[in-house]
């Protein structure tokens, strides 16, 4: 019958993330850990028949997954199954002594896993650089700030990009954090007391603990755990698979925000050479991958949610409830991410910005705008804050509600307060304040070059990420 | 590349879900839904060319994925894609005239959709069969009820098992409701107003309602949309995975009683010939499959969240940032739950209880099982409820400590509630009583017949499902 | 202590909701329970002192809530601490015979989630109508209709309204159908099987099932499950507060919707006299109210997952680890619901649409809205569909570069593809089509005025909600 | 109307978590944030009435919450009407120069959110240190380790005690290390430019920077935001409430191990004088601190999700769609916690396990327990390990079934196993290495050792947590 692919791996998750999660290369991974472990039993004394290490080696990369299937099918345990063919190939039944099947599983996972965040976090690093670029160059060009949807003030749109890359930074910062403790479970045996490593080497804790690390130095983790059951706290995963869907927050409101661009027509994702919008409607350019970055993001609420469950729900000592769950939920949350990264990065090399637009924006909106500073002004002339306030909505509701019945064409705010007595400003000044407004975008600038400055060490750190060029996408 | 697979297709899901959602499956629904489009309009007056409606069909069956998915890295647009392939395939460009891409695409994921829900429910139908069948065999073996996980009073397996079974009743009435009112899209046009089909047939309402009928019949579905946008609501894609994760929580809860009856020696799920249980301790008989129920159940947890994110999020007429969501969420979460139900209806077929440990354990426990029937009788002896509650606690708090700490080998609580004169009722009645209650399972047996009688109708229904035997579980 | 008010409920929810949740109503529900269990085991035989109930029934209603906590500190039993406080009240010790806790509270409980489903239902009705009314009086207002947030092609402003409006009816026939079958759980006894009824009428069923009979009268529930253990199944939880969310989709996406035009002038929610957008900037009129239905709507997320964790979790016969979770989830659920359709209601009655407005964007956009018109005509005209998708796609591209890039203030589209031979028509073939296609909105008046249709009967069923007028909202 | 107290406060939260999120507390907090401001901007220069301070300080305690809602009513607006009600209370309208609602409620959320932290850490804290102590107490108690909740080997109720509190120590650090960069938003104005700011300062950056860190002095928090927009990234409020649910789920594991425990009579939670397991059944002592811990994980999952809506949704420089989510997700999730860590210290107080039955239960696994000596010995001895293993499974089923079908009354596996050839080892080696078996517990006490190693220093930073006594739950 036809495979079904993943369509998170299939679609959208990069080379590199797909060979992490591969079938027969994760076989890979937990054939050399079986050799790993034999070549240290055979160092600390236990007897392997001279060969057995060489015979495993040779037919390591000969990965079968149909005959592990049909093994599989009988035994009812994968394990066994991948076991039994390994063996039969090399011809020797030496390998998983005093090991149980999570001996071998928790810990090749947990290489995946760090594998998998070292590639994200390189590419969040090429996130973090190219966004602060396109804030440096765009820092100055006034854009309309918008609350609630609504015109509100000016700021730049450099300095509204650096808003996300603050969010992504946060989760950059986690991330770090959580790779710098993950614990790996290490050789613990059936339930956790190391009972079968122990009477391998007849009680001598030493060899115990000489092969626990040298299983360690095989794996290359930062951390290890003392006290487990069967299997390694199931918190671990949801602390990955939150992390991930923290990583994919800033990027989200940045597309959110450029589709809500769009369509005022003031920045636009970019549009490929040959690219269709709309099989119907030929003109439509449409903010496809940044809907798709949304699309991910919600993907990833939901992992979030499946990870859940695997906190804070172990039996004693475990159990293989989680089995399942995790193999759906650790490759789909990085292969989700990972397509979200790549897709952003995408839009962050082909985002477009009109100034011709932003300015035609900025004149509509300028007296709206400017209402805070008249506000200002009016306390500084002796009028109580609130009664200011007051005065300036009236006026400025009113002259709203014109221009949408279509009773006026111009913005004529200005006028209306001046001629307010109640202001104590008149219209000259109040005229004066909206022309300064036109350029008022505060500490806009100064703000994002303290972002970009952030991202220096990071841009030092992670050489490769400064030149990132994402895959191309779908 | 080595592909990925979808892992819940892979390894738990049967053939006829997987047909369903297979990548070729789908283009080969989209040719079938533009041809009886092209039918429709031919029929309907507008000018096709001979032959080629024949020549579509001749190469309907050609399917070459990565040919589409060398079109779709140029358009960025995937049903673009198909089309070109589809029309270079049979030299005609005759084809998506008056559509949108979602006049397509929509229509045929809730084809998809509903001959899944058709399969589900089919299924459903045989493990409330079973269910039923299994309940009925073993109505009258007595066995301890337990509430909070300690023993309570006596019932019998088979009720046991209707609880559950009741559960997944209420889940299946809800499937068919779903079922019966799902409405299907339609040709509505880009943005649900038909405007491109009115022009292709020149203003003719008349005829765009007849080409609309015309592909509703070749759909057969149940009922039909008025008013939608360039999407149906998406929120009837968590009407359905919601009735999806409902259908999983009767079998998740049988199966995690049932590994409580397995730590207890009591019951099991069967254990194969040939089967492992563990790697490393050759007794082990593990309730792996019930687990992989629980862990199905928890997976859809997460597709639930993940479909919740569909709903509410329309921005005016509609756009794509649920594509991505709806294409994982979609087909998961009927494999999910397909493999949870193949994995159920086997546990149904294997599953043990053994008599000679749950009489054992009545035993035991008898005694304190009885306390109700102590309470009950000594209010008729005119103590009072509350009073006679407090006097029985005593002594039964203070059994159970004393067997606890060994202090008593054999539990006396009946001759410590009869030396109580404040019971007023004696150690000679309160043996009797006890004796009686070996046998009190109340209404067990009379409401496992009622809910037998509730499934056979549904056996008449679904003659097929009386005899459905599951595939063959990893 | 100050107490700390449940925020749902102290600001959003309406009183009627409010008066199903309060504590001390709830007790009183409980204590009218008691009664006619008192009374209905009176007339069935059971010797109760003569006074009894009416001592009961004069004490009904004296709730002392801090008592009652006072009495739980002590059992660590609230069901006990109700029953002691009540029967002490009386004077009498005749409640709860061969009750246990989960006797009363299911079915009380039940009966609030049945009691909040009737009020939903009520105002979901008075939404239909509100929201139809609206949309016929909109029906032929043209506006431009977008996907992918950009323009697309005409709709009208009240059949945008539908989509939403048929989201909702689907969700409401949903909670019909959920209502029409939800079953109460009943006197099943401490495990299900009713052994302590029978106990109590010494076997009798006959009795017991009359006894089981009253309560069911009493509560007046449209259902009755047959087999239950200590609880009833948890996921009829789920599928309750499932269809609540599922009611909150269509209105939180009109209310994105809304959220997005206020952004283009095009339309609002209203704004109340009095009312303040912004504490620092005057001008500013928000959308505040669907900002908050859109709010509402993610809670009610998070309260899908907490009720999917009730489902599929029952241990054996049942236990209290849902208790926390129901005591949370259902009443915040119906809350939150309330809270946002009191807040829909407020903003179907208050929001305005500007014709100026809108009229002017559809003729900014017309040339790019017609480009399907004229991809038609050109099929027609002869010209391969995708060729002419190509061409068309490239001039609309173009022009919207230079329009973008100010290189050009007109629009002129029609003149460019009039001067491209490829499509066959000529510039004032052009022209005219789209001329035309300034009144275009295809099927949109019919289709709203089939979805009035369907509210019709629902208008007449749910005679209160034609006038409902919600409350003030904050 | 009697008010909806919310019940995760009332029932469960402890009185300086409820204080923190108390309505009336919050008004304080934010009146001394006004004055902090006010006091700031006289010290830079800006002008204030002789008096307005002491004016403002005066009234701050004079919190009048139903005033408040009156107001609220007619602005629509939360911050408007709690400034006008001080403002009106202290005569003056000084208050708010400069600043956006934002400017206000952000910070003081934060705070309270901080102090929360503050708060479940030295809970966390305490909760660590009696498990540890718990556990070196316990560690050398042998009980039967179970996988798949079934007899597995041996391991110590000590270090099945510290599997759960690694699982916590984990969550601890996390935790730990986002309070370390927790940052705040300050002063930024109503579009993260700080407009506002530098116009009340004519421009002076200086000044501005000087306001901002002098507010920042007041609120103490310790890291700051340098880009934000009116609102701070949400997907700070996921890390949090992320961190909180990690933070429940090794209390989680443990309580469900201990569920499960109770159920075969090995340990129990504990059961208070006065106590009462069930209204029905007087025998009964109950699991119902632990399965009330389970709920609250429950719970925390649905604010996982709810948490999660926050992050990712910013449009432009934010809105209020996010308000009411907050209102609710924060302090709940805050006493979800609270409630479940109060529940956790009082179980780790209460609970027993008792030695007698642990023994009993070994006895009777024990020749299963040492099925993987048996496998090991036989390996030593020159057979195949996975012919050992096949072997060994064979004699072991039978062994269990002949069990559980009452065939045998004694676990005559040794015999069966000596009597078999092709393990080549003997009855009575086999007899030994059981015998041996018995005391096997492998790193056990050295890994209990190690965990409470890691528990020191943080007894010595939280001094307080050393001797925490939780409050009386219900």
């Amino acid at each position: 019958m036809e495979s079904i692919p993943n369509v998170l791996a299939d679609r959208y998750a990069s080379g590199p993330m797909k060979k992490i999660w591969s079938p027969s290369g994760r076989i890979v991974l937990e054939r050399e850990f079986w050799i790993a472990v034999l070549k240290a039993q055979a160092d600390l004394g236990l007897s392997v028949p001279a060969g057995a290490v060489e015979a495993y080696e040779a037919v390591r990369d000969q990965v079968n997954l149909e005959a592990i299937k049909k093994r599989e099918k009988i035994t009812r345990h994968d394990v066994k199954a991948r076991l039994e063919e390994f063996c039969d190939l090399a011809g020797h039944q030496q390998l998983h002594k005093g090991l149980t099947s999570r001996d071998l599983t928790e810990n090749v996972e947990q290489l995946q896993v760090y594998r998998s965040l070292e590639l994200v976090r390189g590419k969040v690093a090429a996130a973090l650089i190219a966004l602060s670029r396109k804030a440096v160059e765009t820092q100055e060009l006034p854009i309309t700030a918008r609350t609630h949807n609504v015109a509100a003030q000016l700021t730049t749109f450099g300095k509204r990009l650096t808003m996300f890359g603050e969010d992504l930074l946060l989760a950059f910062n986690r991330l770090d954090s959580l790779m710098k403790g993950y614990p790996v479970r290490g050789l613990k045996g059936a339930v956790g007391t190391q009972t079968d490593q122990l009477r391998l080497f007849d009680g001598d804790t030493d060899k115990a603990a000489a092969l626990d690390q040298a299983v360690g130095k095989h794996l290359g983790l930062p951390a290890a755990f003392d006290c487990v059951g069967q299997v390694y706290p199931r918190s671990l995963d949801f602390d990955v698979v939150s992390a991930l869907y923290q990583l994919a927050c800033g990027p989200a409101s940045l597309a959110k925000t450029l589709r809500l661009m769009a369509g005022h027509e003031l920045a636009s994702e970019g549009f490929a050479p040959g690219q269709t919008g709309s099989s119907a409607m030929p003109h439509k350019m449409n903010s496809r991958s940044c809907e798709r970055i949304n699309g991910f993001h919600h993907i990833l609420r939901g992992h979030v949610t499946m990870a859940s469950e695997l906190g804070g729900d172990q039996w004693n000592e475990g159990d293989v409830s989680c089995s399942v769950v995790r193999r759906v939920v650790l490759p789909d949350a990085f292969f989700a991410l990972d397509g979200l990264l790549e897709t952003f990065l995408t839009v962050l090399r082909q985002m477009e910005v009109y100034p011709e637009m932003t300015a035609k924006e900025n004149a509509h909106y300028l007296p709206f705008l400017s209402t805070t500073a008249v506000l200002m002004e009016a306390v500084k002339a002796g009028v109580g804050r609130e009664e200011a306030h007051e005065v300036i909505k009236e006026h400025a509701l009113a002259t709203a509600r014109d221009l949408k019945a279509g009773k006026i064409s111009r913005n004529d705010l200005a006028e209306r307060l001046g001629a307010d007595s109640r202001l104590k400003l008149g219209e000259d000044k109040i005229k004066a304040i909206i022309d300064k407004a036109k350029e008022e975008t505060g500490s806009a600038v100064k703000q994002v070059g303290r972002f970009a400055e952030k991202v220096v060490p990071i841009a030092e750190l992670f050489r490769t990420a400064v030149e990132y060029i994402p895959e191309d996408i779908l």
